[in-house]
């Protein structure tokens, strides 16, 4: 069964293709042009009610917010391909720790600079500068605690690629390609690593150019 | 081994102490007071470098961020007590799905109102009425979605109580209690009757009192 994935373009959904490659899942992908409005369709909303991608379509089983679906897949395939959740359920925990991490501190902040220095003119409002600068120093407080983390493992939820980190590809980068804030990344030695080695992966490569 | 938990009085430590008190888990509570800064302390952030609670401790096992606490738990128990992640990988999506819903559409909204009604002057700044009023808005938006999706099923996941329902009671009771806006449930039928349901369980019951 073909995987048929709404949104590829935005980067909340490249968070479940990247899992999908990962995985080695074939998938489709159906664009939604939040621009022109798509994503208010009556059709749409019928799919997903908030509005949102992506949305996965599986035979007759639909799911909807990213991070729901990357850990749907990596419980259902887990044996096939890269095992994204850890080998314990104590390993397990730490990639969930990461992962809300990552919702809850990371991409609150890298969402505002997002938003604001990439798509405010497209989407017709103002950049709120003094959002911007409060996100950047939000943000570099951050990443000072993953450096640490990251001194003392190869990868946020242990010596394992998981979920937890996969989960901040699609928005970094964003931040060291078109917001050309990629110092953030390259004064930290252990996060300028991390970057290194979870953006060269092929399932990024691939899904980076969709 | 009796889980310690630390900061139990504040909302999401009681999202922890609720799926304990669900499991059939023996805990002790560790009281943070954050108005004195103790989640600033060298001893605190070596537990949790962000500063925030909940934390658990479980033998040597540390674990931060409710979210994924209530995922290991619910888990690593999962036949003990009440099952709150669905009997098929499908179901436990659909956890997943409603507990991403909750993290990132419900409690951004309810955790505004909360800082900004509750606890603006304890924290010593001025209450942001414009941020107040738009929350209640966005909330009052996302509760209509809820509404809808309550009409066909009795939990926000399907037809059995799970996480994704458990997530939202510590915050939706400051919002019916000291927050005076039971308005907001009450004028919704499906999402009066579903909050009537959760927030009566004996686990709740026992753990909005500590």
């Amino acid at each position: 069964m073909v995987v048929k994935v709404y949104g590829p373009h935005y980067a909340s959904t490249k968070r479940v293709l990247v899992c999908l490659a990962e995985k080695g899942i074939e998938f489709e992908t159906l664009p939604v042009d939040l621009i022109k409005g798509e994503n208010r369709n009556p059709e749409f909303l019928e799919l997903q009610p908030f509005g949102s991608v992506p949305v996965i379509q599986d035979g007759d089983y639909t799911l909807y917010e990213s991070r729901a679906i990357i850990r749907y897949y990596a419980e259902k395939h887990k044996s096939q391909g890269t095992d994204l959740l850890g080998e314990s359920i104590e390993e397990r925990g730490r990639v969930e720790q990461w992962l809300e991490v990552e919702a809850q501190n990371y991409h609150p902040q890298i969402y505002n600079l997002t938003l604001h220095i990439l798509f405010a003119t497209a989407l017709g409002f103002a950049p709120d500068e003094k959002l911007i600068r409060e996100s950047e120093e939000k943000l570099a407080k951050v990443l000072d605690i993953y450096e640490e983390r990251l001194s003392r493992s190869k990868y946020l939820a242990g010596d394992f690629f998981s979920l937890a980190d996969l989960s901040h590809l699609p928005f970094t980068q964003y931040l060291v390609g078109p917001m050309k804030k990629e110092f953030m990344i390259r004064s930290r030695k252990h996060v300028s690593a991390w970057w290194d080695d979870i953006s060269s992966r092929p399932s990024w490569k691939k899904v980076s150019l969709l």
